[in-house]
């Protein structure tokens, strides 16, 4: 267990949904020293359904992927991933570090045949429901075939986890210049055309609120700054909400008069809703939580692991490729 | 005139403003056709302040730069153009067609010496006030050297029209991966570094809004999608909050009751006060209006254009580069 807020938000977090879902086991992989008094305390000691696999080391939120993989064998990280090979569990969630849970995964669980490689993936809210976008970070640059793999393997998570038919997939890029784009976009642009995909072409960044598209492709450099605008900018505007309904007596009280509205507002685009981005193209699931997530957001997490794990994601994406090369 | 509106906004934007300042001269270009009735409309047939130049033609917002450049040698964006060149007009502002209007400055006015590729940079807003951004879409791909060069021009012009001693420039990139950005983003940064700018280091897309950084230098695909991002999840925040503030009567005596705060937090988050890119790294100021502004947000991108006329911008970057190069 690492992430910024460790053992006591995962902990609370895990017991609360075996409590609530009795076919759930969770396994908490990290220090029993931390956990086991975390337990207690919840009195959760024992509980059916959780059950601990120690691990005596944490991976630090900067720590590079390469030292890690080297020598942090007995992290917590690295022995849940452990455990998604070994089949003693079916999917691994974790808060830690990005770079070295992408790494640990790619080199453990390899990925998925006719996958180069794999990418980050998550919803984002757009109006009447939500888009799904990768790849997130993973792969600062991407040939074009990598690209198209990005928009097979998020059609298939997003029409199997939604029930929708034919996702729309769109391309992320500009539309000022003449060119439209570099040329690697271009030829994705080729490739994407040319799969039996629902594809719909490029998009912009503002289209990936519209709700007219289901999955956005983009490298992990594009999709990563993409991601941190849209977290800064409603927190930014979450801020200046609260200070405008906070100064004076008078605004409080209009705070107070439209509070069911704005707390409707408030849940509505809260991100936590959308924590838990699935690593895609593994053989195995890989769940990545917001590192700063509360016991809410990390809670969505692993119920996002419980849905990939019911659908098995993996095996869906795998079928469709071997379908696809015959 | 072009744009997604053109005359019908433009004009009442420029009459508006020379009657406020009397220091003012606006050159209307366009179709007299069309610009004369609304002159006539607004009562500023004749108003001093206010001329107009004739252009046969005007720029579709999908033309493809290279075929505007050769076929409408006439159209109003080209003409406006030819005055900065002619020295008859001090700046030019267009809401038309961004491709083109880069493509036509850049052949007309000529990059400064010393800057290999002009760059679109525009203010959003953030934390206490607004950070700078560039490039937001003329380049699509970047050598660390431009890159490097948008970060002075950035800081530059950031310096002067803010009165900032040392504007904070940052370089976007993404922090999760063990290399942290491609290695273009390396080189930018280690040149970047080698100034004697206030180069903070490496910002991420959340770092837009926190007020920690004064200029954020990017390539124009990324940052493109950066600020399309904005604008996208800043519509749909506030149609989500039109949305639960009209749910019945009640919810809309909530929004009667909240209005001077709602409207306080509109006016602050306004993207039309942000309206007016600036063209920078040109032998003239051109200005570029969002496509879809309307009169209000017009007039801001020509204030834009004024005030840069009045700090003379190209010559403080070529000044500079002078100074750096000696």
């Amino acid at each position: 267990m690492s992430g910024d807020r460790g053992a006591p938000v995962c902990v609370p977090a895990a017991v609360e949904l075996v409590r609530e879902r009795g076919d759930l086991r969770l396994v908490l992989v990290g220090a029993p020293e931390v956990i086991e008094p975390l337990l207690r305390e919840l009195r959760a000691n024992g509980e059916s359904g959780i059950e601990l696999a120690p691990a005596s080391q944490i991976v630090g939120m900067d720590e590079a992927p390469r030292e890690a993989l080297r020598r942090k064998k007995d992290s917590s990280l690295r022995r849940a991933i452990d455990l998604v090979k070994e089949g003693r569990a079916q999917a691994c969630v974790s808060a830690g570090n990005t770079g070295v849970l992408m790494a640990t995964a790619h080199f453990i669980l390899r990925p998925i045949p006719g996958i180069d490689r794999p990418a980050i993936m998550s919803a984002v809210p757009a109006v009447g429901g939500h888009t799904h976008m990768l790849d997130l970070g993973a792969n600062t640059s991407c040939t074009p075939e990598q690209l198209c793999q990005f928009g097979l393997m998020g059609s298939i998570v997003t029409a199997d986890l939604h029930a929708l038919e034919r996702p729309r997939v769109g391309l992320l890029n500009i539309g000022e210049e003449d060119i439209k784009g570099h040329a690697l976009v271009q030829e994705a642009h080729r490739l994407l055309s040319a799969t039996t995909l629902n594809y719909v072409g490029f998009v912009e960044g503002d289209d990936i609120f519209t709700g007219e598209v289901d999955v956005v492709v983009t490298d992990g450099f594009t999709g990563n700054v993409a991601l941190k605008t849209m977290e800064g900018l409603a927190r930014m505007i979450g801020g200046a909400a609260r200070e405008e309904f906070s100064r004076g007596a008078v605004r409080r009280m209009m705070a107070a008069a439209a509070w069911p509205a704005l707390q409707a507002l408030r849940t509505r685009l809260d991100p936590r809703r959308y924590n838990g981005a699935s690593m895609v193209g593994l053989n195995g699931i890989v769940i990545k939580s917001h590192g700063s997530a509360d016991q809410f957001a990390f809670r969505h997490a692993i119920l996002t692991a419980v849905t990939e794990v019911e659908r098995d994601v993996p095996a869906q994406i795998a079928a469709e490729l071997a379908r696809q090369s015959h």
